[in-house]
């Protein structure tokens, strides 16, 4: 099957510039691809006239083209203009859309004790449309269109992420869109997650089981120190999809935690959810990532009751009851400190199972016996512990969101073995 | 001045399919920015070849081109031979990089058990390079690589954002990106960030000083819940830049924090450092978000001492001393809990200074009272205290963050008030 072409083209100078990091790409990208299409290509455009309209004439050419920003009221928002010279089409004022954004103009003009002469350029060019195009409604006082013509629609959306995705729920709707999604059908996502392999070995795995292709496209990802394994399968090639699948996770299962899209600090929650367990966190070195993480899963506070960042050693004295021998003796990055960390945690928190975290995260404090990256995590709960320690390459950052996302896997390692375990 | 022209090329199936955010192509904008070029597009594309020489063709027209990715050792790494077809130069294999290639993977080999011929086509594949590229040096096995033709030059860099970032600094010194150096000036670079400021009040103030242009080119740009304006002042230009700054500033000044790129999290360790201060922090709804932005600064453990998570009413009573009776009579989301929790973490953790977040981040648990959103912040030091609320809008990840670097500027504006106050 060949699935219709899809261009994003996302505007703005800060993003062009690399100030801020694009959002709607990927969002519009991860929405076409379930829907069907093939999202070909996202190009990110700042505001000159020739960089821009030379962008959206390529762009108008796919069958469905995503733009995003460059709808405001100034002479700089050229978005609705380059889209019907692309498109080959003129413009023409909206009386409708005239009214309706002249209403919202009055009454901010009002409340901001200005006089609406000041508004009135502007209102006329946000109401003034290309010839053919449908309104979705307004964010502010932006329109989204769409445009169809010669069997390729183009939809135009604000810039704000969380407007974008408004308006984009309502282009779907659209009879122009639904003509284009029509001519494919939505493949089947699945996910394989794994933590502790390689990408290398995953990429391995998925060679020795056959690879991608005959309905089945494959696409391997390491993130947040996780692989993910991505598969879009077409109608008609689930069973080659559940063959691959089965061959590509033999060698590696072990390392398999996920066949969905929940992350493990959800998938941590449940596990404790499900058995009626409370979960505390002592952390020094990722100075709270670990409850951060747990914390924006909605419905945390059903298992989650706290942690202690313990990043000074009378904090962790103090705090968690660290003995301060140990402290002296072994160090506060050991192994030692991280299950009295663990213990701490467990007792003064009143929580059934608790994870600790200690180690350097640089890039002062190394030495030749304990280096930056160096990371000892503890995790105990009423059917025993597990702790487990790195060596973590990388800069601060790096070695913080490493040992973060290992101490979740840890705990989840530590929950699921005791819930497979033999009663 | 014209600076010359720049595109980047991101190349990436999960990129382009949004299973992945790109780092490569906002790094190397603000690169080419910083360097005098125009970065007048990015690019992202996946390896169907069709989709990619299309984009690579394009890209080999501009001054100068940098394309991450792409290099590895399977057919589906097409970058190089594209790049080739769209500069309409040959391939050749060069016997250096051959070898070089070659003693790497024999190794490798080696060490997994396997035998070099099952590397072999992968090593020739990787030494084939451009007629007339220059190496940059390998990322693995894969060679970066510095192409010029006709006064355009293309930049060939890994997918890895570390590696990529390694090889771009040589690829900087090479004669042909020099050149294309040579045919522009850096700009100066200038940042204002605001915060408690609309970014239409930000905008507004830079119309009414005047607007960019005359070699000022100024974007604005929301942030993580503060308001940032980059100005890019051309040699020559520097004079109308502070005139433009000064106007600019002088109607929002109290809400202007910093005039250089040090994130709210440093300027407020540095204030407590100036002073000798130390710092902890008590948070609920933020779950350490607050903590963790603190401790992602290199060098925190000098001020941060720790902090409490306190998530559940008991942790909040028992680590926090919040009195049960404020808890019962005002509700764990109140100032009066607030101001307890914060003066619970300078006693309990020994901290000169604290800040504390308590409030509701959905998107459950909210009620006519007390909405969804509804957050109060409380810092207190030795001079003094602060207090703030809010209802903030949007989802809880909106929600958290917004509270956290609310609680940050909070203690920033505590300091500095403190600081600047008649001994």
């Amino acid at each position: 099957m060949t699935r219709p072409r899809a261009v994003i083209v996302v505007t703005g100078s800060e993003l062009v510039r690399g100030d801020r990091r694009d959002l709607n790409g990927p969002f519009l990208a991860s929405e076409l691809l379930r829907l069907g299409l093939e999202p070909a290509r996202i190009v990110i455009v700042g505001d000159r006239e020739d960089e821009l309209a030379e962008a959206l004439a390529e762009g108008v050419q796919a069958d469905l083209c995503v733009v995003s920003g460059g709808l405001g009221p100034t002479h700089d928002d050229r978005t609705v203009e380059l889209v019907a010279r692309g498109a080959g089409v003129g413009l023409r004022l909206d009386e409708d859309l005239h009214s309706e954004i002249e209403g919202i103009s009055r009454r901010f003009a009002e409340r901001m004790g200005r006089p609406y002469v000041d508004f009135e350029t502007g209102v006329s060019k946000q109401a003034t449309i290309p010839e053919g195009a449908l309104s979705l409604g307004l964010a502010g006082t932006a329109p989204g269109l769409v445009l169809e013509r010669d069997g390729s629609v183009v939809v135009v959306l604000p810039g704000p992420p969380a407007e974008l995705q408004r308006l984009w729920t309502r282009a779907l709707a659209t009879e122009p869109v639904q003509r284009v999604l029509a001519r494919t059908q939505a493949p089947e996502l699945r996910q394989l997650r794994f933590f502790g392999a390689s990408e290398s070995a995953v990429a391995k795995a998925l060679a020795d089981a056959g690879g991608d292709g005959d309905g089945v496209e494959a696409t391997i990802c390491a993130r947040d120190f996780e692989i993910h394994v991505d598969l879009v399968v077409d109608a008609g090639a689930e069973q080659r999809a559940d063959e691959l699948t089965a061959r590509l996770v033999a060698p590696i299962e072990r390392y398999l935690f996920s066949r969905d899209e929940r992350p493990v600090e959800q998938i941590v929650l449940d596990l404790c959810r499900e058995r009626g367990l409370t979960l505390a966190t002592a952390e020094s070195c990722t100075g709270g990532m670990v409850a951060e993480r747990l914390t924006s899963i909605p419905g945390a506070s059903a298992v989650f009751v706290g942690g202690i960042v313990a990043y000074a050693d009378e904090v962790k004295a103090r705090e968690l009851g660290v003995p301060a021998d140990v402290l002296e003796r072994h160090g506060a990055v050991s192994g030692e400190t991280a299950a009295a960390m663990a213990e701490g945690a467990r007792v003064r928190l009143g929580a059934d199972v608790a994870v600790a975290v200690t180690g350097i995260a640089g890039p002062d404090g190394g030495s030749a016996d304990k280096p930056v990256g160096l990371v000892y995590l503890h995790g105990e709960g009423p059917d025993g512990a597990r702790s487990v320690d790195f060596v973590f390459p990388g800069d601060r950052e790096s070695i913080r969101r490493r040992a973060a996302v290992t101490a979740l896997h840890l705990v989840r390692r530590l929950l699921a073995q005791s819930r497979d375990a033999p009663a």
